[in-house]
C-alpha cells in the first residue's frame, strides 16, 4: 500500500522574515526544529514569485515569472526527504491587485509578510525517488 | 449548536495512483482504513478534471469541463457520510501552463501524480441530509 | 525565534449559518467555545464577498467587490489576538460560474452554505502588533 500512518507531533506557528525566500525559509525552519516529516500552510503576501507548471508529456517544468507584489491566497504542501535532505513540496495560489490569480507549483518567492502553520508528523520518514511514469520525484513507501 | 468536537485520529500520507480517479480514490482509501470522518488536502497534478459551480438560485450544479493537464494548486475537503456511505466533499483550484486558474467544487479528476494528507477525526459521525433552503446535502448534527 | 510550538486541542466541524457573515461567524464560534488560538479551513459557497489586496508600497488595503454568488474554492487562516480580542486572518480563493477565480485577503462574505474545520492550538497566545516595516499587524512572539 502506498501510504503511511502518522501520529501528530508539535504544531508550529512561525512568522517568516521580511525579504526571506519562502520555500527555503520553511525548510530551514524545519531543520532548526529537527522536524523530518510535516504538512503545512502559509498565508500572507510576497514581493515576487516563480511558479512552475509541469509539462506532463515532456516531463519538464515550465517557469512562470511573477515580478509583482501578490497576496498568498492559498499555500500548502508537505515536507519529506529528497537525496536524504529535507525537501518542501509547495503549491500556491497568488493574487494581484484586481484579485486575479496565478497558481501552480511554487519554486520560490520573496516574503513580504507570511505566517506558517506547520504540523509535524511522527512516524515513517518518506524519501522521494525518481518515478519513470511521471518523471517526478515521488514518495517511496517501501515494503509493498 | 451546529457543530461537533473531535479528537485527532491517525494522520495518513497516501500517494494516489497514476490514472486513478481522484475523488473515488480518496473515498476508497478511507474505506480501506476504516476512516469515518476526516479532513484532507491534496497537492499534485491531474490529466483532466470536471469542476462544478452551484447555481444558488436554481439549486443545481453546472459542470465545467477541463480537458487538459493541470496543476492542483489547492485541494481540500472533508469526509463524512451520505446515504450511510463515506462521501468526500472536495473543492479545488487548478492551474494551466500559463498559471491561469480554474476553481470550484471538484466532481472528478484523473490523477497524474497526487499526494493526499488525511487527518482522521474521532467522534460523532456526521450524516449529510437534504437542506431545503440551499438544496444541498448538509451536515445534520442532531439533538439541537 | 519568531515561532511558538503548540499541542493540538479540540478539532471542530461547524456548519455556518445561511446568510451569516463568514469571518464574524468564525470569530463568534471560537469565542463561544473559548478557543484562543487556532488554524482553520472552510469549504462552501457565498452570496457575495469583499476581498482585499494589500498595497505593499502605500501600506493600505484596496477592496475588491464581488457582488455575485461564488464557490469557496479555498479558504484558510488562523485565529489569534488583536487588541486583546480574537481576530481571524483569512485568505480565500472564490470561483464563479465559469470557474474563473478571484482571490486575496477575505474581509467579509455572506454565507450561502459553508463548512468550517477548526483546529484549536494549545500553548502561547499570540497578540498581533503593528509592524512598521510592512504596516501590518503581525504576531509578536516576545522574549527574543
Amino acid at each position: 500500500m502506498q501510504s503511511s500512518s502518522y501520529r501528530p507531533g508539535r504544531i508550529f506557528l512561525y512568522k517568516l522574515e521580511h525579504n526571506s525566500e519562502l520555500v527555503r525559509s520553511i525548510v530551514d525552519f524545519a531543520k532548526g526544529k529537527r522536524v523530518k516529516m510535516a504538512v503545512f500552510t502559509v498565508v500572507g503576501a510576497v514581493k515576487q514569485a516563480r511558479l512552475a507548471y509541469y509539462d506532463q508529456a515532456r516531463h519538464e517544468y515550465q517557469q512562470i515569472k511573477l515580478d509583482q507584489p501578490l497576496e498568498i491566497a492559498s499555500c500548502s504542501g508537505n515536507l519529506s526527504l529528497k537525496d536524504g535532505k529535507p525537501f518542501a513540496h509547495v503549491h500556491a495560489v497568488l493574487a494581484d491587485a484586481a484579485g486575479k490569480t496565478y497558481a501552480g507549483h511554487l519554486i520560490r518567492a520573496t516574503v513580504f509578510a507570511a505566517e506558517l502553520h506547520l504540523q509535524e508528523l511522527l512516524g515513517k520518514k518518506l524519501e522521494r525517488e525518481y518515478d519513470p511514469t511521471t518523471g517526478l520525484a515521488l514518495w517511496e513507501f517501501g515494503g509493498r
